[in-house]
């Protein structure tokens, strides 16, 4: 019986699973990224392209260094595989006083605090059943697309187990339909056939559900109107006519509310709905107008059916709609002048250089916001705050995205495409938060396009509260200098604008949108400046105040 | 009866425990660091200096950013009080779906992985208990100096309390003596009198044990001999002739180790025996000599004795002692040449240029191990590796200790020193994880001086592992250009050295030394080139397979 080590039976099964970059801190593996938390953080990015990602550190110092990007994966699905390297069996067995622990011979809490963020733990022991555990939690961390956490000591790394395992694939295929599916699907097309003006949201969790596919050929053959969610932005087609964006409930345009109130059916795919995805709550939709399909239940107004599985469920149909606005971009000639760039009209100006396949990436705060209102090119993908928020995320995921977008056009299985990019919209607070990744695109020739909105501060926190508190000022930087502190040749192109016409010239320069490697542009902006929406009306009510 | 804000009460009561700088992220409060895990080392430095700090951040994903600052100042005992603002009791009672959560309605998740970094968690959820809620983890912080966790819901912070609690001082007084302790002080006074060859070992849990006052006087009026742990390194005054440095075991000399092995008594006060602060255990005498006084119990031999408080076993005697080597410092003289600069003799070299006062910091890597071999002049503390090991730590734990010695010598309660630095000796490693903190400290005009070692990657991991491995590499930075980048003038200080004639030019300017705010110096080592002692013998065993 031939055999591998179990170091590398775990790592061929993530490789079979697309797993081809490891995250970690320079100093363990492969990516080398800056920190733990950043690796983590580049990690999920990974995950979220390719479907899976992992990430190695080492046991408490590391683990609890990365642990809020785990969380984060948790929180918005990213399938990440933690594996903790711990000490030899031998010295946690004699409660050794080693390093990386809190002195006193226990060496279980790490693993309990990751239980709480992660859906499946194990720690490779005995060496017997370990490729086993190592099949269970990968099927849990896929079937579920949340994160999972694999301690293995040092000297379980090298032993030997049987080779024949991996030939058996993983089971993740989706569960048979349960007793009540029938029923569901009965009420559901009775509904669907009775509908006169029907609507579909389409939301990020359709995503770890798998119907993408299902969904866009229902979506197709319907031709309902459909929007998504800031979650679901990008998952879909958006070019097609039926597309209207993201819903934005009592921020959008009075036609769409009206619209979307005025629908007797709301089919809600994948549904997360926390506040900040729902604009605090004013898209969601009434209870008796809307079915909801998630992974674990179908909702049918207050009624709930669980363990129905969405692949069962999604039928064609045929249907009209009324004509009801889209996305629309902005060119240049229509804000082209010597003023201050603003944002109400800078994401619809910036949605105009959009690439099919390219990722765009929009951090917490008003890129956030920003990045919602820009019409997308088929086969893009769009990372914009859902729930996690966790301030620093964008720029170590930007890596971490661009890294699988690469590995995914190099194997040719993105769509044909091979020359998108990936392109981050960053506030100048948020970049301080985890500014040293850059340093890891340069190295690995990333593909990345950095946009800072630089507006002095934590806008989006003087929207909310603390318009004019010292605590969201921040340390000024000199943004464009970063390129060259973390190892940029002297060619980066970098460059800053206050102005719309300054801005032209910068967009429609070829060496921004067409090099490869890092590009960085500061986009200077009023430190009250923000996107239309939640955000403009939360500074209004500070300024009435 | 007056009343003040549950938040006046807390800050009132930290104000107090002398400490006058919360840290947090910018977007929170006051410091103003560029993140959490970056705002929680500096706490933690803050609170070594001063003995107690504090850090406030968001809950979900601010907290867990932090997390492994936390688990740090647990595992070396810092006593940093993190504050985590929840949101409204309401939004907790509705299980609201708000961003920071899992989007699943559970608000308990946070504090549970806390209970596991810290000595006591409180959640301030009914006015009326509040006030001692927050005195019953205070003194907890204080008793065990180690970090503790407070919860404040939002729609808590400016209700009222009453004022008149704020008059008793909080109860941090040591234990009486128990039962057993007349006992434990005879058998000590016993080997004592008894002693022919006594030595003293002084390792870090002395400070949190509040016994360094009468520690001090003890090893004055004995003069017996004393070493050291890194852990303790900086405590005492270390100038006196019967001061031996750091105890480096089996990396001894021949003579200091013949000195401590053939001693009849080894009294240890504050034992921390973890490996690294034992230089892999060698570093521990041998039970039958050894009576180990820590905060919980004295340990005679094999025999333990709970609960006896220190402070009442601290007598006098006297005795003499043999000639023992001593730290030395080297004189440029002594090293000038156009050779390159190697870690053999840098640590000794650089010590020559401290002052009473200064705080050095050798950050995880040779840094850590280079500090241990300089000689301090009075009053000095000394921040090195010695269980938590996090590399990334010192940097951001230089600005809390920085502005901490500020504070103490703005009030002149800082032994009458008022011109003390701050020095941190770090690798360029360490110094990629959280380098953006250089921001805060120009910000602040902190009085800092940063060594960066660059030795081109994780020497110390080439050392124990990995001699010639791709993840010890790292993006090659230009260092230098960091203080521009985070937003300092242009009159920073900035050198870089190759060899010892370059070191000496810059070692002689006025400006390095006695300027204030930010100075920073590239000392460029060999990749393999290391402090004598457990780093080189690692390096040696790799090179002989």
């Amino acid at each position: 019986m031939s055999s591998v080590t179990l170091a590398e039976y775990l790592f061929t099964r993530l490789v079979k699973l697309g797993v081809h970059s490891l995250h970690g801190p320079t100093g363990l593996r492969w990516v080398g990224n800056a920190n733990e938390l950043n690796a983590g953080y580049a990690a999920d990015g990974y995950a979220r392209i390719k479907g899976v990602g992992a990430l190695i550190t080492t046991f408490g110092v590391g683990e609890l260094s990365a642990i809020n990007a785990i969380a984060g994966a948790f929180a918005e699905r990213a399938a990440v595989v933690h594996i903790v390297g711990t000490p030899s069996r031998e010295t946690q067995d004699q409660r050794q006083l080693v390093h990386h622990t809190f002195n006193d011979g226990e060496y279980r809490r790490f693993s309990q605090m990751a239980s709480h963020v992660t859906v499946a733990q194990t720690r490779l022991w005995d060496l017997e059943p370990s490729p086993a555990q190592i099949d269970e939690v990968l099927q849990q961390c896929l079937r579920h697309s949340r994160p999972v956490y694999i301690e293995i000591p040092v000297d379980m790394v090298d032993q030997p187990v049987p080779v024949e395992r991996l030939g058996r694939p993983l089971d993740i295929s989706p569960l048979p339909p349960v007793s009540c599916s029938k029923v569901v699907l009965a009420r559901i097309l009775d509904r669907i056939y009775a509908a006169k003006r029907p609507v579909i949201v389409v939301d990020g969790e359709s995503r770890p559900m798998g119907i993408l596919g299902q969904l866009q050929r229902f979506i197709t053959s319907t031709q309902w109107p459909f929007w998504t969610t800031a979650y679901g932005k990008g998952l879909l087609d958006e070019t097609t006519s039926n597309c209207h964006g993201v819903y934005r409930g009592r921020f959008d345009s009075p036609e769409v509310q009206a619209y979307v109130n005025g629908a007797d059916l709301v089919l809600y795919f994948g549904p997360h709905l926390s506040s900040t995805n729902t604009f605090s709550c004013s898209a969601i939709p009434r209870d008796e107008l809307a079915i909801y399909i998630s992974d674990t239940a179908v909702r049918i107004g207050q009624e709930l059916f669980r363990d129905v599985p969405a692949q069962h469920l999604l039928v064609v149909s045929d249907n009209a709609h009324q004509r009801i606005p889209r996305l629309s971009s902005l060119t240049l000639s229509e804000v082209a002048g010597p003023s201050p760039i603003t944002q109400d009209h800078l994401w619809r100006l910036l949605a105009g250089y959009l690439r099919p396949g390219d990722i765009v990436l929009g951090e917490t705060g008003t890129a956030g916001y920003g990045v919602r209102e820009m019409a997308l090119p088929r086969h893009s993908r769009v990372f914009t705050p859902v729930t996690w928020l966790s301030i620093g995320y964008m720029l170590p995921a930007s890596q971490g995205a661009a890294l699988a977008q690469r590995e995914l056009m190099m194997a040719d299985e993105y769509q044909g495409i091979r020359n998108a990019r990936t392109i981050l919209f960053i506030g100048d607070g948020s970049f301080q938060m985890t500014a040293q990744e850059l340093g890891t695109i340069i190295r690995l020739g990333l593909n990345v396009v950095v946009f800072v909105v630089n507006n002095d501060g934590y806008t989006i926190e003087r929207c909310i509260h603390g318009r004019h508190q010292a605590y969201n000022d921040i340390t000024r930087w000199r943004y464009l200098q970063a390129p060259q502190l973390f190892g940029g040749s002297e060619k980066v192109y970098t460059a800053s604008a206050r102005t719309w016409d300054e801005l032209g010239g910068i967009l429609t320069t070829d060496q921004l949108w067409n090099e490869s490697g890092l590009r960085m542009v500061e986009i200077v902006c009023d430190r009250e400046d923000a996107p239309s929406g939640p955000l403009v009306e939360y500074l209004q009510r500070q300024n009435s105040v």
